[in-house]
């Protein structure tokens, strides 16, 4: 299957200059900052506009830091069902009514709710950095991520070629 | 500043215990498979609930899987809009169409579209790859993710303590 997959590609890619499938650089998109000057820019890489003055490193690690949040609360909440059955339902409650999308916001507002939620939202920002440093599988992410972008490609070229060798041998 | 939030989290952790501040796993929620045997599984770890049967990991590589065709397509954008304006049309007005999301069901999408627009699916997802495989940095993505964890836990007991001090120095 793969076989055909790489043909159809080879065939196809004619309209657009096909980028080079080995793993060296593109050459026809040179970083925007090089200099005659040798630097220690890593001036191989792909230009990725529209970051501003972030990088994409830290746009997913602050989509991973709210994600860990969303970790953090699952676990505490897991915990206190079995041994705190009152402290886990305002956990809920609380959860009912603030969104976990902005893990910050999130803690921030249980802190200011009383008391009892202040000390929830401290065991909860403790458990997230617990999780993030010790628990989370890093090398697990990458290989996973790897993992999938092959897969992925791979599926959706073999999924178009038998769609389309269907509909030529109906003809 | 530090020093005042740490002494307000020890005098603030009386209502649920405080979970332990060494980088050791929490003693009191033993991993839910444990058995007699010594096993290879990692039961030291937080048990982490609502995840079926994927895992965190898989589910931020998914996550991360999507940025990836995300800044794919920000990179061929960049690159199109210089040498080959009218690809870059194309793909501006099949994005005002359908949502980066999903990043696969994007590509199938846009493989069916046209066959110009198939040659920009198959080299926006050759990007992907490449970007996953050799310009992302992973390790940065995880030093920033623990830089963000321990900058916000402080910053939120700092703003949360500053707020108090200041509520009880007006009584």
């Amino acid at each position: 299957m793969e076989s055909s997959a790489t043909l159809s590609l080879s065939q196809l890619a004619y309209v657009y200059p096909a980028t080079p499938r080995s793993n060296k650089a593109y050459p026809f998109w040179p970083c925007k900052r090089r200099s005659s000057q040798p630097t220690r820019l890593h001036c191989n890489k792909m230009y990725v506009p529209g970051f501003g003055e972030a990088s994409p490193e830290a746009k997913a690690a602050k989509n991973l830091h709210n994600f860990f949040t969303y970790v953090a609360v699952k676990i505490v909440a897991a915990q206190l069902e079995s041994y705190n059955p009152e402290a886990y339902e305002e956990l809920i409650e609380f959860l009912g009514r603030h969104s976990l999308n902005d893990g910050d916001k999130f803690c921030a507002s249980m802190f200011r709710e009383s008391s009892r939620h202040k000390n929830l939202a401290l065991r909860i920002m403790e458990v997230r950095s617990a999780y993030c440093k010790n628990d989370f599988e890093w090398d697990n992410l990458k290989r996973l991520a790897f993992k999938m972008v092959t897969e992925s490609n791979t599926r959706l070229m073999t999924e178009y070629v038998l769609e389309t060798s269907h509909v030529e041998s109906e003809k």
